[in-house]
């Protein structure tokens, strides 16, 4: 028997959080800055873009100035932005900066749903539902966090994904991402959640254990054909102790890459993008691509090498 | 359909390096904390063991003292010490020490071999078979170096590496192991190598590029059930630019808990060893697992965490 890897879908979507998650935990960055990110992403081929979340900037001081990234971002067709809301003001204010999409998020950990939104999660649910009605044809994904376990609670059932996701498609959401918010989920734990929701739900996968990367294939292995990713791997909760990075975006196009999968988005533009965000926030980004480049590029001989 | 992870093999055997291949780049530390380390991986369960390298002390600072850490590290029926001899001198000092098993390296890279071992090819495949022979009974494991991509030549045919492992084992190596030095692999990669080589090889993976863990799982989902680890990630090649550390023995458990792949070794353990090596190096290590814990693990929930 000939040893083969799974088949594996032609191509996927990749939305781009690094503008939003990337730098939400990041020393605020300004709003000039944040465009030139999003701009630099865009030449990539990046076509859906996590651009600014519309919250309080006391409480989020990188995300303030949401609107003006959103008025100054370049626009054409095909290139559609998100705005992250956390409530019903929020949504209105994305809605009037003309957002292509807006996600909202909910736990699937009561603890840690009261820490990020500070409801319960039927709250949070009521609440998503009434955004839904306001954003019209404006489509909203809930992005359902702690969903392969939760750093307060431990594990999670697959079917309560399934419920949660069920209930918020109820109320209006047009699509779900299931996100590993504290690097809980493996190859197993996607497997059934994917098995209980089925593969029409987005990956937002965390470094946290290193297992990003692994999990993202054995999503895509599993029929998953949308992922959300964050330039330079920046990223991470803080409500969650120990939350890493997110699944650095060049890390999973070098890999798609490499398996023949479609993503439309240029390697070495994207490395061009995580140079300047290593610039913006100053300091080394966790991601080894980034680091190390794609594993086409050559060593060059330098007799210093050896010894 | 319901979607469903691959058919994985019911064990692995893991092959702990960390103390050789993991500590070489360091500064150098004593042979008594590299026993110590030794015996705290055996309390974790692992039972085999690189524990040594017969080199140059003046080339390699860090692994003076081979036969007395061989000599002073406990024994007992299971336990199996292998030692890195690069020539026959090499190997003679490590049979007198009374190993388990020699691990000889050779590369696909003509470019690298030189820097490792200061032979072509061609040399180290005359040499090794010289080694073969002088072990007799002692079983000889080639680690193929650069086998998934070459950091000088690039692109390596996966033909190439059979036909070389093929070599090996008729000039008497009993088993290969092939080697993705500067992170070069991909899942894609390591199928066509199996399939050029069958699963029978050993993977010695590297994160340089953040794909040792997705590589061990594509392996794994291949048949593969032979891998090279270093606890805490440690590891290294001083002639490959870029390179980076090992894949973590504590990630790969991590994952093989979670699949139900049996590896005979406690995390608990395991963490416990890396503890000890972050100290021994005296920083922290590139494990993502060692650095976050398990899974299992949870947040304690303080106040001071909200804001």
């Amino acid at each position: 028997m000939t040893p083969a890897l799974p088949v594996l879908p032609g191509g996927v979507t990749i939305r781009e959080v690094g503008p939003r998650d990337g730098l939400q935990p990041e020393t605020p960055i300004s709003v000039t800055d944040r465009v030139r990110l999003i701009e630099a992403l865009m030449v990539a081929g990046v076509r859906r873009i996590e651009a600014a979340a519309f919250v309080s900037p006391k409480a989020v001081p990188a995300m303030a100035g949401a609107a003006e990234v959103l008025a100054a971002v370049p626009r054409h067709a095909g290139l559609r932005y998100t705005a992250l809301v956390p409530n019903l003001r929020g949504a209105e204010l994305a809605l009037s900066s003309d957002v292509d999409e807006i996600t909202v998020t909910i736990s699937l950990s009561e603890a840690y749903n009261q820490r990020n939104v500070r409801m319960s999660i039927t709250e949070s649910t009521q609440e998503i539902a009434r955004i839904c009605s306001a954003a019209g044809p404006t489509p909203v994904d809930a992005v359902v966090s702690c969903a392969f376990g939760s750093p307060y609670e431990g594990e999670v059932a697959p079917d309560e994904v399934a419920e949660l996701a069920a209930r918020l498609q109820a109320g209006g959401c047009t699509s779900i991402t299931c996100a590993d918010t504290t690097g809980m989920a493996t190859p197993r734990r996607i497997a059934e959640v994917v098995d209980a929701t089925g593969p029409g739900i987005a990956l937002h996968l965390h470094e946290t254990r290193g297992t990003a990367l692994v999990c993202a294939y054995a999503g895509l292995a599993l029929g998953v054909t949308r992922f959300d990713t964050s330039v330079g791997g920046l990223g991470g909760s803080p409500f969650a102790a120990g939350a890493a990075g997110n699944l650095a975006t060049e890390g999973l196009v070098a890999m798609l890459d490499d398996l023949g999968v479609e993503t439309g988005i240029d390697l070495d533009g994207l490395l061009a993008a995580a140079v300047l965000v290593q610039d913006l926030v100053g300091r080394p980004l966790p991601s080894p691509v980034a680091a190390a480049g794609p594993r086409t590029r050559l060593a060059e001989t330098r007799s210093g090498e050896e010894r």
